[in-house]
Parts: C-alpha cells; structure tokens; sequence
C-alpha cells in the first residue's frame, strides 16, 4: 500500500479510547457498582443503544437538541440514547405484564450527546443507574439514595456531598415568588436556576426577572432563599418555610424530604459521603417530578456532579394508560474517571504480579505453552514469549511490561526437565529448578 | 396525559432487551472471559462506538453494506463500528509509539450491522475480543487459540469444535485448482466458499465454475479435497498436499498449522472442546491473511461459529507506514447466549439468597432500614418493603420474588428489640429474635 492510499488514524472530537490503566479502573468501578446493586436485590437489564426518536425525544428539556439522530438504511427515524431512563421507561411498558412491582434496575451502558466537547465532557459516555419504578414512597427513595453512597464511599473519591432538591417544592417556591406557574414558564425559570453554579446568583436573578409574567423582585427573593446554605447543613430552611406559609401540602413534602434525608445521613455513619437538602437543585431533565440530587466529590470544587438523578412519576406514562411512578439516578463513569484521574488515582497498570516464560529454543516451545497452561491452571498470572527472537529481548519486553519473575526454558533445562527462574527485582536466578516444583517456587516469590 | 397522546413503547427491528436472567449469564460470561485474559495479560482496552467512516469502511468486505452510516450534527460522515478489530487497528496505529508490543487487547463492547434480522442474528451485538498485536508468530497464533479454547470450556455449552484454516493455504488452492489469482477473483471465490455449509458443495462448485477464467472442473478439485472432512480429525491433508505438489512455501505454512494444532490440542487435554485442521474455514471479512477459526458447539448443528477470528497482518498498516501484523479473536456474546438458551442453560434469575425486611408500621421504618444496612454489611443480600402497604400484600411481594427469608419489624419489634423471622419455604416462624443475634440467625438459614 503506497502511503497517499493511507487513512488517516483519527478519532472523532468528543470521543475518546480507554487505554488499559483507565479501563481497568472502569472495570473495577462497575464491579463495585455490580456487587453493591446486588447485594440490595437490583436486576440487570440491558436495552438498545438505537431507539426509534419518538421513543427518546420530547421529554429530556434540553436534551432533544443534542441527540445523534438520523435515518437508518430503512428509512426509519433513529436516535442514539442520550440516557437510560428514557429507554428504561419504554422497557418497563413493553413489559408491564411480567415485570414483579416494585421492580430495581440495574443498568451500565453508553450514552450519547452531541454536546461541546470540553473538559471532563463526551460525546460519549458511561452511564450506571439504579431505579426503582412501580411505587412512589419515602421508602424507595431512601433505598436509592442509600445505595449510591454505599457505592460511592467504596470508591477512592473522599469526601463527596450528595444534594438533595425537591422539583414539587421548587415549583411551589417559583410560583409564590415570581408568581407564575405552568410548565413553559416554569421551565423557563428551571432551567435558569439550574445555572446557578455557572453564572452566579446575581445573573440568575436578572434572568428570572426577564421571565414574562414574573413579578418584579421575585427572583431574588426566591434565589436568597434557596441559595442561602451552609456548606454542612445544606438549605437554610427558615426562609422556605415562610415563603410556603399556608401551603400544608408542599409543607408535608418539606418534612418528608427532612426525614428522609435525616434517615439516610444516620444510615451513612462511618461513610465518607454526606447528604444535604439543597433546593437549588434544578436538574436540566424535564421528567423530574420529586426528589432530584446531585453529588460532588468535596475536594473537586467546580468539577461538577458525579452521581444525579430524581424521581420521574410520570415519564412511564407516556407509554402507558397506567401509573407507574420511579425513581432513579446515574453514577457519570467517565466524569467519576476524570475526577480520580485528576485526584491522581489512576495508577500504571503493572503486570507485577505475572510470571514470563521465555523461550530460548524453537524445541522448548512445547514444553514452555505446557509449563504456560499448568501456571494459569494453578492460579498464576502469565504471559510467554510471543516473539522467540534473542532471550535478551524477551527479557527487555519482560521488564517493559514490569514482569516480576522470567522463567527461561532452553534445551538443557527440557533435557533435565528444570527451569532457570530469574526474579527480575534483585537480578536473583534460580538455575535448575525441577519443572515439577515450580508452581510452588513462583508462588514462594509472587505476591499474591 | 390522553391516550391519544401516547406514544408507542416499541423496539427497533432486530434490536433486543436484555432481561434480567440473560443480563446475568451475560455478565457471567463477561467476567470469565475478563478472569482468563487477565490470567494471560491481555490488558483490557475501549474505543469509541462512532468513529470516522473512512476509518471503518473499506476493508470489512459484505460487511460495509451493513453499516449503519449517517451524517452528525457537524456534518461529518460517520459510522457505528461494525467490529471491534478495525477500531482496534486504529488504536493501534494512534498509539504506535506508547504500546509495549507484542501487544495483548482485550475488548468488550457492542457492535452494530444492519442485516436482514433472524433468529439467533440481532443488528446489535456484543462482542469479546482477544488480539495480539505487533508480531507474526505460531506463539502468538497458539496463545490465541489456547486463551479462547481455556475460555469457552468453562462456559457451559459442553463439547464444541474450533476448526481452524489458512487463508494462505486457501489461496494457494484456489490459484492450483480454478487457476485464478489476484485480489477480485480470489475475493469472489472466497465469499464462495464461505457460503459452503449454507448452500451446500453442489452448488458452490457450480458457483466457483462460473468465476470469469476460472478452469473448468477446477471447482469440483478444490471443495473435493478441502470438504473431504473427519469429524474427528477435520480435513484430511494427503488430498491437500498432492494439489501443493512443488509448492514449498505453502506446504511449510501447512506443517506449520499442523504443529499449532497439534500442540493446542495437547494443551488442551480435559477441555471439552476440540481444535482441528478446516481449510474450508473461509471468514467473510476481507483483512485476514493467515490462520482463520470459527467454533461450533458440538450438539447445536447449524447454529453457526460462536467464536471466530484470524491472522490480520495488513490490517493496521492502512493507517500506518510500517508493519504492525495481527491476530485476534471474538466471541459472540449474543450468538453464545441465544445457543445457551436453545440448550436451556438460561435459568430463571430467582433472588433465593436475598433476605426481605417487612415494614409493619411507619415508626418501624428507620429501624428497618438500620437492619438493612447490617445485613448488607454483613455480607448477607438484602431488600425491604418499598411499599409499606398491607403486610400480607409485602409478604406476597417476597414470595413472587422467590426471597427464602422475611424478616419483619412492627411496633412491637420495636419495643423489644426483637424482630420475626419467617422461613418461606416451610412455614416456620421464629419469633422475638434479638436484633444483635439477626445476622447469625439469617446466615443459619440462608445457604451461602
């Protein structure tokens, strides 16, 4: 092949490869997640990454304008997930008439967005959510939160803070202060509070204020009271409770979400993640209609959520003529990543624990794939020589890949059936020693 | 929301949803191909799903007419990868100078062709990678096959078959027999062939015939002597060789294939599985030069290969001006699944070790959880009332579920200190058990 007839090696922006020591982290991250969920009874389900668009689109606010859509090779209008709640909620109706209510959810897969690729943001990502879906009470919304911090304080993150808002309270606040209630004007005013982190409290109000309809002053009344927190406590809930004077309802839910998040927090003693009200929390999807929460690690400040979700009561519904509340959220993988990356956690991925048989003639070859079996067999981590050229690279590839011990097979050590074991280290050798104790040698040396 | 407003809770054609059994032999399939590659050092790796489709297309063979191509948001030609092994070899070519090769990948990731769907064929599916790169050796050939064969025999198909070919040696037949040579008509023959067991040999002689220049009769030679199977011993070779009279180079490649057979299978004494010589064994896509497999499960006939790859040593030298050969292999997760239900191997995903927490009333509920979180603590799985509806209502929950054991907490519970056991199975209620001594009761009766 010339090289004008070459093709570019090229990944597209926003997307990225997993090199091995990234991915073994993943891989122990999703075990984590995996061995958490079922200890707590969650079920594995896996669906489509394409989807019919009117399945996905219409119900994720701001969403729909970054979604991978196009036309297959039948014509059909697809998309890309953008999440797995959507789909998830197609699955529960198409499978209303088997599923065991309340039913848990255990899902990891990819997600898309045709978002601005930046810092810490893909186009795609990994997403890991646990749900609960058929029943709309304190109990599974306490299950849920409980269980991501029982993950999250497994993971290498430190101290994290997971914030808890109330889409139901926030829209009570919204209407007693700017005066407007309804879903456009009220998403508008979402998703402007929704930015409050990004653009600051003084730009927020101006915005709220710009909301037609909204009465004049009641941006800052409703931001000084949602805004106002103590970094330990969350919301300062005096403010809130006045403006909610009169509304018992939205009172009620107040003191629901209080107990909950007082119960889970004594739950976590000993856990390094703590739980907070935060009604701030605006949450960009527009499914949302409970709970919603957002989790930061405390010594990233800025770096933005790691673990989000809420509760969606009405997002079956749009299949369904029947009810069926639920409640979930998201672990971000490769945001979590990009934090432990830039808390410096991801470690080289050593192979120090890994046995290397080098083959010094093309006779041992046999013997050596022999000796390479029985290892594996035993327990052993090993890798053999792939490249039979000079011993003296095999044991430079052996030290590269940072191999502890080689073992050399040659013709004199397969005339006396022995093996010459060198322990990389120390430049130690062990000449000799009978293939017959050889496992029990290597397992001497390897840490294991 | 009125009915008319719904939208329909469907799935695309020839995309599938995971239940929780299947979900669950998948990730045990995952996590035995995961321990056996570690095992071997073959370090995990992730690439994008979307790539370039100049990166993609072009070297798959059938397979570009299957692919799912669209233009993005940024009008860029894109595509979803229709195999694991292409990306890879961009991977490789980007990343040519970190890698310490030979290179050992693994990869586990879903992959995408829009062919016509049937039974046990799905447009989306996983597939396991195992690949080395950067070195073209029978080491390297048997360390593949070797890996696979260790991984497929402790999945739970029973006896299965690798039969193993050369793309080499195939050629070299074809060129003695048809007398045609060079990449087009080679090409057409090879997709020939490829449909032998599909078709039958009757008609792929007629088929290889009507080749433009091909010798007549010479049809009929080739699928004589490369169809003239053992089922024990596969295609016998005194056929073979008389056709490779004078042809030293490839009767080396074919004594060769004799020893990477023979010492792989000698290696593999106790596995289930047999690895034997197919020279039909042509593979679809375009990019293999040397060996090529495919595996059968033995009591499945023409349910087709669950694990199939082969010797690339071109392939990431389209990106690339240097020689970086290959050789890897996938599994078919979802082809192996749909064959581990045809063999009724998919149980039921019963929760028959998971204990359940009954509420019986709202200020046993914080309590309840307090035990919840011990249980799991302990190690013991563990789920509780969501809906703290009537007890008999959550004890039918429980049932449905298959959970062995309820505990319940209620007033009284409290009061005391105590909790109820029920054993599901028997009937057998043991009342007013210490709190402190619940763990050790529950491990008394759950099996663990």
């Amino acid at each position: 092949m010339s090289s004008r007839d070459k093709v570019q090696a090229r990944r597209l922006k926003g997307f990225q490869d997993y090199h091995p020591p990234v991915m073994q982290m993943r891989y122990k991250i999703m075990d984590i997640i995996r061995d958490e969920a079922a200890k707590a009874s969650f079920k594995a389900v896996g669906t489509p990454a394409l989807e019919y668009s009117e399945v996905l689109l219409g119900v994720g606010g701001e969403t729909d304008k970054q979604v991978f859509r196009f036309l297959d090779n039948g014509d059909r209008d697809v998309s890309l997930r953008f999440d797995l709640t959507v789909p998830f909620a197609r699955y529960v109706a198409e499978n209303q008439g088997t599923l065991n209510f309340p039913f848990k959810r255990l899902q990891i897969g990819d997600v898309w967005r045709a978002e601005k690729p930046q810092k810490g943001r893909f186009r795609e990502f990994c997403q890991c959510d646990l749900d609960i879906v058929g029943v709309n009470s304190i109990e599974a919304d306490m299950e849920i939160l409980l269980c991501f911090i029982n993950i999250l304080g497994r993971l290498d993150i430190g101290p994290f803070t997971m914030a808890i808002g109330h889409r139901m309270i926030l829209s009570a606040l919204i209407e007693r202060t700017l005066g407007i209630k309804g879903s456009e004007a009220e998403t508008k005013a979402l998703i402007i509070i929704d930015k409050l982190e990004k653009i600051g409290k003084d730009k927020v109000i101006a915005q709220l204020d710009e909301i037609p309809g909204a009465k004049p002053g009641g941006g800052a009344v409703l931001i000084e009271a949602i805004a106002d927190k103590d970094p330990e406590k969350g919301t300062k809930l005096d403010k809130i409770a006045e403006i909610l004077e009169g509304d018992t309802e939205n009172q009620q839910v107040l003191d629901q979400l209080k107990t909950t998040v007082e119960t889970v927090s004594e739950l976590s003693e000993g856990n390094p993640g703590k739980i907070i009200i935060d009604l701030s929390i605006a949450r960009g999807l527009g499914y949302y209609t409970g709970i919603g929460f957002e989790t930061t690690i405390d010594s990233l400040p800025g770096f933005g959520s790691i673990c989000s979700g809420g509760r969606y009561n009405k997002l079956v519904e749009r299949y369904l003529n029947r009810e069926l509340p639920g409640i979930g959220g998201s672990i971000g993988l490769d945001r979590l990543l990009a934090g432990l990356q830039e808390l410096k956690k991801v470690d080289q991925d050593l192979d120090d624990q890994t046995v290397f048989i080098a083959i010094a003639t093309d006779k041992a070859r046999a013997q050596a794939f022999k000796l390479l079996q029985e290892l594996r067999k035993s327990g052993l981590k090993s890798d053999i020589a792939l490249k039979t050229n000079k011993l003296a690279n095999q044991f430079k590839h052996a030290n590269r890949q940072g191999y502890p011990v080689v073992v050399t097979l040659g013709d004199d050590e397969i005339a006396n059936e022995t093996a010459s074991v060198k322990i990389m280290a120390t430049g130690e050798e062990k000449k000799r020693v009978p293939q017959s104790k050889l496992v029990d040698t290597l397992k001497g040396i390897i840490k294991m």
